[in-house]
């Protein structure tokens, strides 16, 4: 997969830094490139449930964001992605140092693409695939 | 459906107040009964995204939350619920001065609950579905 | 909802009797009209899994089927729909005598349309809940 | 991962052959080890839309049915698996001389597996992702 212009990791930081809800729940980007988008984020009492996991809808907005810079990465100049769905499967509870999540396109389509989100838990260097989500974008051009 | 025994109320109020990220991203009971609960919001700069709608992810850990509380208020007293996966889709811009979750439980089962949440915006009094997900939940034993 | 013209009950038929998946599996078209779409099913040996519960897979066409048709009857006589993704959750074993699909839009849109399918069993009269599905559309201009 | 007895392909192999819906749309075993089910389909008029693409209820069996018997091959001899509720994404229009399903455990769990399937079409040699889907699966004893 290929960018479609010169400075569009430029306009993607520039919306990332937008995202009022990744500053609230202490996502930050990692690393991105064309049709993928790594974050990460520490664990903090905010986004924590009763038993100190992190809150599924942490992982849930996480996973909703990376998937949705990950096609974001691919668009032109004057489009951006909204999220028409996603689905999430939490697979064991996310308690860790550290959460990352790795996203990518999986299909990118003329409307429609599909990007798929893993999160991991870290703990002493050891990564574990803690919830999966596949999100459902549909491409919309720019006011 | 039936709650299983006098107190749930004092149990369920209990729970939700560990919720941390309830309290972050500023959702708040509104009313809830065996098998529904009800939940509001009302969105601030922390929980917006770009176009300053409310970001899927903040609609996404209320439709969540308000879910797991309603199949939660079914419980017996030693047990609780755990997301197992949840889907939601976005149905219009969540722009509005206050956003409301309605979460049901669509079928109890043994170890698997089914609930439903709808997600509203109201402006000047009118109501409109911004958002439906559908929750799994396992139950288990409370440690 | 409203039709967009005329004969749309015409295309919609002539659309749906195109469908060999349908035929296969022996869903019928019990009712419909703008936005909504009724289908049933006498359940066979054909269909059936171990248990002789109705197979999960078959519960899918007819939901997915069903909630298409509710949102191609507000098509204009040019466009059609693709399902883009839908999700089922299964709640009871479909044992039946027959089974009935309910579906209707929960959103139309310029471009996507969100519908939901209600699955039921019928034995001696009584209806039950045995499936949910929510699917997401595409609109698209016919060739 | 291991299966969790010797002759666990047997059982395995003895409940797919009664899968009444497997053998109504053709879909057969291609080969599968422990945690992991790969099957094939060749497209009949019996299981086509109107455009004479396979429709997405057949894609959506082929699916269901490959990831349950992926996590069925890590059951004990006195297990079996029921679908909970399953999500698939349509990606391109599924036209081939060969429809392929690889499905594999994402996640083992004590009473929830998550299964993923990838659904292939081949053409003069050349395969396509054409759907994927996940799929929550409940343990169960066998009556």
């Amino acid at each position: 997969m290929k960018a479609q212009f010169a400075d569009y990791k430029e306009k993607v930081l520039q919306s990332f830094n937008h995202q009022g809800l990744a500053h609230t729940l202490g996502i930050e980007v990692e690393d991105f490139g064309p049709g993928w988008f790594h974050t990460k984020m520490i664990p903090s009492q905010q986004i924590l449930q009763h038993h100190n996991y992190v809150h599924a809808g942490a992982l849930a907005s996480m996973a909703d964001l990376s998937s949705g810079f990950a096609a974001y990465s691919l668009m032109s100049e004057k489009e951006e992605v909204l999220t028409v769905e996603f689905k999430i499967n939490l697979l064991r509870p996310a308690v860790g140092e550290m959460i990352l999540c790795r996203a990518k396109v999986l299909k990118p389509g003329k409307r429609i693409y599909v990007s798929e989100s893993e999160v991991f838990t870290v703990n002493e260097g050891i990564k574990k695939l803690a919830a999966k989500a596949t999100v459902t974008l549909l491409v919309v051009d720019m006011d």
